[in-house]
């Protein structure tokens, strides 16, 4: 069973002084739910296509799984939302500190996370990858171009994986996780190496989604939004290169400005 | 201690062909953990202003309490992001269920909830009150004209509360939860009814924000962004008028146009 991305309803339209229905396309959000050996994980709500991909991301950027082989079983029933997953160790060691705040003075790689889990699994960026700003500005169109869904319903983030000439991956969904995720995935399942990609997304960097950067792999994360003070301290201290306002014939460098070529 | 909600920073900005410094604005992302009953509940990451009622807010909306005497001793020190919160009752009988996928084919309210949670504490909306054309505009424009903090930092979310006519309150947060658990936490700090009022909202209408309106009370809902598919059905059941893309002479009615008097 396949669902669709978005839907055509009937709504009622104001304009021109008056109300009168019209068809309207209307984003799907669809809810997910992972139980893990035979315990309710966790329920996200997504955009419901690449299923597989998002929940093999999520669990990923969790901490739950570091490769794909650490699932033993995996059965998505995607017309009921449900998936069901057999890993091949116990969940509880690892989830023990899933969601527990970092409160030590001294963690040994960034005074800026502030979970425990996320402190474990990302990654300080050794990439020597750079990127001109003919480069930046190019990519970030390119994501508009190919955003359809969001032009036809006005509701989606979109992230994608490029070599700085092609995507090589682009992923769309309602929350802005769900499409880090998706691209996570996609990459895990497909053994994609990442660390010399650049990631490109559509939404504001906040210290959540710059975590999901640094533990997909990239060193470099272009954005049309602004970052916020946290994600740029998290930059800095994992060496990930943050641009952001990108416009046409301008943006903002927040970290690393070494890796663009001018 | 108080914290600024937005921080100045000198960056790297590309215009004109060549990279300059400039000193530019960053919304800034505060990490908040809540213990109840000396267990860690939770980490928000916030915009550091009116923490209490993003606390309270917060609580009320995950059903872990209803009213604000179902807590006997609060303390937050603000300067480490720490709140200490006893209730006077134990937390276990409701946290249970808290974010437990909703499963029953039958649920006696609506077929579109997927917590069990949720399902325990929407309400369906039983207001008269109604809104003209001219009121939806007006709303959506006076939220963009109080976004000072978006505004210079390019990166906030808003919410408020009005009767149509003037605001009664406005709040602002990085993220979309935080701004509405923030008006929630005032109305319940304050004893504000909220049955009769209208919520304006700058973020896209998610089922999630969707069920938290509903939480809160209001039975009229706006915003600039769309509403997802799940939203819309939640709205036709929970009884609430969702009014989106509002522009300068236009808007979609997407459940209940009868609240709206052309």
């Amino acid at each position: 069973m396949t669902h669709e991305v978005y839907v055509t309803n009937k709504i009622m339209r104001f304009e021109n002084n008056a109300l009168h229905e019209v068809s309207d396309h209307i984003a799907t959000e669809f809810p997910l739910t992972i139980y893990i050996n035979s315990e309710e994980f966790a329920t996200i709500v997504c955009t419901p296509e690449y299923m597989e991909e998002l929940i093999i991301g999520f669990l990923a950027s969790e901490g739950i799984i570091r490769k794909f082989s650490d699932i033993e079983n995996f059965h998505l029933d995607d017309s009921k939302g449900l998936c069901h997953i057999t890993l091949s160790h116990a969940i509880h060691s690892i989830h023990a500190n899933h969601s527990k705040r970092l409160i030590s003075s001294c963690c040994g790689k960034s005074r800026q996370f502030y979970f425990v889990n996320d402190m474990q699994t990302s990654k300080v960026s050794t990439t020597d990858k750079t990127i001109t700003p003919e480069e930046v500005i190019r990519m970030k169109q390119h994501l508009q171009n190919e955003s359809k869904a969001f032009q036809v319903t006005g509701g989606l983030h979109n992230a994608a994986i490029s070599d700085g000439g092609n995507f090589y991956i682009h992923r769309t969904d309602i929350g802005r996780h769900n499409a880090m995720d998706k691209l996570y995935g996609h990459c895990i399942l497909n053994r994609i190496p990442i660390k010399d990609k650049i990631l490109i997304f559509s939404g504001r960097i906040s210290s959540e989604i710059l975590i999901k950067a640094s533990k997909i792999g990239v060193g470099i994360i272009l954005s049309k939004s602004a970052p916020t003070d946290l994600a740029i301290k998290l930059a800095d201290d994992l060496n990930i290169t943050a641009i952001g306002f990108i416009r046409d014939d301008s943006f903002n460098v927040y970290s690393h400005p070494n890796r663009l070529i001018t």
